[in-house]
């Protein structure tokens, strides 16, 4: 058995417009990497963290990495011990899934290394208990089941969990812009009302329904009229400056629709071409650069693999 | 040019659990048939009606059938006349999608014997002006959809109307139960809250969003887990006397899920197979012959051709 093993997780985008709460997909970068080493001493042991501006606790009761670690060996009642190094590569507070990342990356490696006890829909599990120390507590699965499971997910229930990995015929590219500004997950979730009409609840699952069928017929113009969220994005969207510029400049550049990743700020975009998602990239750079607010872009086509070993 | 045609436009299942205005599909039986006659003189005459008790208005300007072929004829600025026949087979008030059969009928009748000037879905709009009359001037379309196209379909929006067709995968057999009660769409509509909880809504699409999954892949178990209805059954259902005991008792017999057809009484579900439909259809029966109530039961694939042209 081999000692060392690094990995990569990927960033993911969740609620895709419509689907708050019940959809995501992983992105080919950025994303989280992490080292796992076994030792013969017992206990888990974060021994270092870069990229996060020493934020993150080097406890592991207390670190998302750690907590579902733990989870995992109490499962397993492995005997040795593990030491973890976690390089942060996805900004907190994105909305693109970063401590999502590294719950996924410290089960992934461990089960890679041990040569999969655990199927990817049993390590979900434990990447989730990390993620709740994120989400305090309340359950949030659709960050974790992209990351871990790749490609485009539908987390159609949470109690009990039941995450639908699903076919997308469409061969779309996302543009991801990331504001550097954060949000707190707590915060954003905060603002939304609990109570809404039942009227546009129903706008909101024809869409949809209708986003699912584009993505898995592979029909570009039913995947662009669908992504409408009607709910979730005009409130979020005011937390998010220039956001309604930044919409219409992605659209104006030939976007198939553009939402809030997760609860933001990032924003993302789809296309159906290379070079339209460069165009849609830069214009929707322009807008903020316009406000004075740094940004990253990041393009990519939909991650269907999920995490890695890299060297 | 033939001078007169005879039509069959079937009955159709909507809402379909989780689908709420959104989703519905055709059944290969009951349906309405209707025979359209051209003759010189202009103007539209409804001669004859059957199977409706006396109830449907002859006056066409009051008739879905009528009022559908009226906005057809205005569109096309024909100037020949028009008499039809309407051989009502779906009961009024089932859920069944009754005045939407008789308006697709027409207006399919007098675009197949002008040889198609129009599309399916472009006989939309001209079907949805009669079933307006029933619905009190509120858009519903997805009985009228379902019924036109045949097969599954989404109904995406209303306002523009959008409707999707669906490839199913999967090799549905529906049981549908018509208990002889009568429930006016109006009236079920009202007893709906306008406000809901977003953590239900948000239940409910994740089911949508696997419903459509799984009739696209083929995936009976996650249709099966995801006809859920938290939204509109719980409220609905207490209309129907006896509907939790139906339900179960069909989901006993091995259905893969139960829920109410349209706005009721009628409720559907779906089993993989014709020797399981059978026992879910008797099953379903045995409930309502202990409270004395008469029923039909219809088991049917899903009907993929639609409205057709009949001897």
């Amino acid at each position: 058995m081999k000692k060392t093993i690094k990995v990569f997780a990927p960033a993911s985008v969740t609620n895709v417009s419509c689907g708050f709460d019940i959809m995501g997909f992983a992105i080919d970068y950025p994303g989280d990497e992490l080292k796992l080493t076994i030792k013969e001493k017992p206990g888990i042991t974060i021994t270092k963290i870069t990229g996060d501006d020493g934020r993150l606790p080097l406890d592991p009761k207390k670190n998302t990495a750690g907590v579902s670690l733990i989870s995992m060996v109490d499962r397993l009642k492995y005997e040795k011990g593990i030491d973890i190094e976690i390089y942060k590569k996805i900004s907190f507070g994105s909305g693109l899934g970063s401590s999502a990342s590294s719950a996924v990356a410290s089960v992934f490696a461990l089960n890679e290394i041990l040569e999969k006890p655990f199927t990817r829909k049993e390590l979900l599990s434990f990447a989730l208990e990390g993620e709740k120390l994120t989400c305090g507590g309340s359950p949030h699965a659709d960050n974790v089941s992209a990351c871990l499971m790749g490609g485009f997910i539908i987390v159609r229930s949470i109690d009990p969990l039941d995450v639908v990995p699903i076919d997308v015929a469409a061969d779309l590219y996302s543009i991801i812009i990331h504001p550097h500004l954060e949000i707190s997950t707590a915060d954003t979730r905060k603002i939304l009302r609990s109570n809404i009409l039942l009227a546009d609840a129903t706008i909101q699952w024809g869409n949809v329904a209708g986003l699912v069928a584009g993505l898995m017929s592979g029909d570009y113009d039913l995947i662009s009229r669908s992504l409408q969220d009607v709910i979730i994005e005009p409130i979020r969207g005011i937390l998010i400056p220039g956001f309604n510029d930044i919409k219409n400049s992605a659209t104006n550049a030939g976007a198939l629709g553009c939402s809030i990743s997760g609860s933001g700020p990032s924003v993302f975009a789809f296309s159906k071409t290379k070079p339209e998602a460069n165009n849609i990239g830069k214009a929707m750079k322009k807008v903020l650069s316009e406000l004075d607010i740094d940004s990253d872009i990041y393009i990519s086509k939909i991650n269907k693999q999920g995490p890695r070993i890299i060297k």
